[in-house]
C-alpha cells in the first residue's frame, strides 16, 4: 500500500480536521475536506486558513475543499468524522445517500449523544443503518492528547488508532504515523472511545477546582481518581482497564485537566470562580463537550450500576444547582477507605 | 485510640517535616521535630517558622522541637523519617542508639538508596538491623501528591499510607485523617514506594520537554507513557500494578510532572535549555532527587530485565552526555506498535 494513493476524506472544518488535513498532506496522501455548505468550503479555499478554529496556518493547494458529498467521498479510502458527537448524527443524516457502504470510517469525536448514550462510532453506523448489521463497515476511533494547535506547529504527540477491525486500526497507524507524530493501535474500541469522552467530565471538576484556587495537590488527587471511576465504567461496559491507563486513557486525560486554553477545564473555571452555567457556557468558544456528556456518563453509571462520586457531584453541580464548593466538600469528606480501583 | 495520646516524632526539618508536624499539632497529636543539631533546633524553636524551605507559616507552641534523639523518641508511638532517601542511612545510623525497637517507623521519603538500590523502608530496616529479621517492626510509607505549601495553606489533597501491617496502616490513616487532608490506605508498601522514587525519574523527562518547549500533548504522551514503565518494573518487582494508577501513582506523577515549582521538573526544565547537570544542580534548591534515582531505577530495570525506554533515554542524557533533543527523538522514532502495558 502506498500512502500517495490513497484518499482520505475529512467530514468537519473544526481544528482537528484542518490539522488533519495538513498532517495527511504532508503525509503524501490525497485529502479532501467536506465542509457543511458552500460558503464555508469557498471561505476556506479562498483564505487557505481556517481562522476561526486554527489560526496561523496554511492549507497547502493540494488539500481539496468542497461542499459536494458526492465529490468528496467519490473515490476515498477513509472517512474522518470530525464533527462534534452531538453534532453527528444531523450532519450525516444528510450525507447518506452519497457514503458508499464499503467505505471504513474513523471518528476523532470525543463524547456520549446525550439521548441515546451511544459512542461516537456507534451514532455514525446508527445513521449508515448498520449498527444491528452483521456485516457493518470497520469504524475506528483515533484519539489522545492532541491540542490541534500544538499538532500543526509539528510538536510530537502520541495517539491512539483503535478498531476492533485490526487491519483498519494499522491502515490509520501507516496513513498517520510520522516522526513527530506517533500512532499506537489497539483493539478496545469501547475504551478509547469512553476515555475521550469521559475525561472531558473529570476535565470539567478539575477546572472547578482551578476555579477555586484549591491547588494542583488536589487536582491530581481528582485526576486519580476519576481515572479510577471511568475505567470502572468502562469495565462494567466491555472495555479494558489497561486502555485507560494508556496514552488516550490517563495522557489525553492529563492533557485535559492541565492545559491552560482546554475549553472544558477553562469552563469549569468559570464556574468555580461562581459563574453560573449559561454564562460560562456563553464565554466558551466551540462546544463545551464535557457538558452533554456529563449527563450522558451520569446515565451510564446508572444504567451499569457504577459508583462514579466524581460524575454524580459535577451532575448535582451543573444540573442540579449544587455549589461547587459543597460538591468538592462532598468528594473529600467522604470516609476514606482502602485505597482501590474497583 | 484517642489521637492526644499519640506521641509523633518527625526525624528531619524539612518542608514536609514541617507540614507534618502542624497537620498533627492541630489534630490534636503530641509532636516532637527531632534536628539534626542544636544550632537548627534553637532557630527553629525561637523564630517558629521553617524560613528555609516552608517560609510564612508558623508553629504552634505545643510542637516540641528538639536535637536530642533520647528525649524524642521517649514515649513516641510513631516515628516519621522525614530525611530524604539518599541521606537517611548517614542520619539513622547516629539514631539506632536511641530507638526503641517496638516503636514502628512511616517514612515519607521518595527515592530508591544508590548504592544498595534499597526503598527508603528496607534502608530503615536495614540500618535498625531488622530487615532480614522475621520479627521485624512496622513500617509504612505515606505518599501522595502533597505540595507541602499547599497543605500548610490547608488545600485538600489524598494521600495513601501504605504498610504491609494493616493495623499501622489504618493507625497512621487515623492520626494524619482530617477534613482537607484524606488518607487511604493500601497494603501494597512496594508499590507505593516505588511509585514515589520513579515518578521523580518521569518528572525529570518532562522537565526536558519543558526545556524544550515539545508541548503538553508530548507531556501528557510521555506522562502515560512513563506510567506504563514504572507500573511494569513494579510488577516485576511484587507490587501491584493498579497502585500505580491510584492517588500515589499517576495523582504524585501529575503534580510532578507538572507543577511549575517542582524541583525534578524544574531541574529537568533548565537540562531542555541546554544547562549541563552541574549547573542545573547547583540552580536548584534542595535535593533533587530523580537524578539519583534515575541511577537507581535504570540499575533496577536491569537487574529485572524491565523495558524502561524513558529510563533508559534519561540516564544517557544525565550520565552519558547524550544531547536532550536526542534523547527525545530516541523516544519518539522507535517503531510504534499496539499499544500495552505490559
Amino acid at each position: 500500500m502506498l500512502i500517495m494513493h490513497q484518499k482520505v476524506t475529512l467530514i468537519g472544518t473544526g481544528g482537528m480536521a484542518t490539522v488533519c488535513a495538513m498532517l495527511l498532506n504532508r503525509q503524501g496522501c490525497r485529502v479532501c475536506l467536506l465542509a457543511r455548505d458552500t460558503g464555508r468550503a469557498e471561505e476556506l479555499m479562498k483564505v487557505r486558513e481556517n481562522r476561526r478554529y486554527l489560526p496561523g496556518f496554511t492549507f497547502s493547494e493540494d488539500v481539496e475543499i468542497t461542499s459536494d458529498a458526492g465529490a468528496a467521498f467519490d473515490g476515498a479510502n477513509i472517512l474522518v468524522n470530525c464533527i462534534p458527537t452531538q453534532h453527528i448524527r444531523t450532519v450525516w443524516v444528510e450525507l447518506i445517500e452519497s457514503v458508499e457502504t464499503h467505505i471504513p470510517v474513523a471518528s476523532v469525536a470525543k463524547g456520549i449523544e446525550i439521548d441515546t448514550l451511544l459512542r461516537p462510532t456507534e451514532v455514525l453506523l446508527d445513521v449508515l443503518g448498520e449498527l444491528e448489521s452483521v456485516d457493518r463497515r470497520a469504524v475506528a476511533t483515533i484519539s489522545g492528547p492532541t491540542i490541534a494547535d500544538e499538532l500543526a506547529r509539528g510538536l510530537p504527540a502520541s495517539v491512539v488508532a483503535a478498531s476492533a477491525d485490526t487491519e483498519f486500526a494499522q491502515l490509520l497507524q501507516k496513513v498517520f504515523n510520522c516522526d513527530h507524530f506517533r500512532v499506537y493501535t489497539n483493539s478496545d474500541l469501547i475504551g478509547v472511545e469512553l476515555a475521550g469522552a469521559t475525561k472531558n467530565v473529570i476535565a470539567l471538576a478539575a477546572g472547578i477546582l482551578d476555579g477555586l484556587n484549591a491547588g494542583i495537590n488536589a487536582k491530581s488527587a481528582l485526576l486519580a481518581r476519576g481515572l479510577a471511576e471511568i475505567a470502572r465504567l468502562g469495565v462494567a461496559m466491555g472495555a479494558r482497564s489497561e486502555t485507560f491507563f494508556g496514552v488516550a486513557g490517563v495522557g489525553d486525560l492529563a492533557t485535559t485537566c492541565f492545559s491552560p486554553t482546554g475549553r472544558n477545564r477553562s469552563c469549569g473555571e468559570l464556574l468555580g470562580g461562581g459563574l453560573p452555567l449559561d454564562e460560562a457556557l456563553e464565554r466558551s468558544l466551540g462546544v463545551v463537550e464535557g457538558v452533554p456528556s456529563t449527563r450522558s456518563v451520569y446515565a451510564l453509571a446508572e444504567r451499569y450500576g457504577v459508583e462514579m462520586p466524581i460524575t454524580r457531584a459535577l451532575f448535582r453541580v451543573l444540573f442540579e444547582g449544587l455549589n461547587p464548593v459543597d460538591g468538592i466538600q462532598t468528594l473529600m469528606t467522604r470516609d476514606p477507605k482502602p485505597e482501590s480501583l474497583s
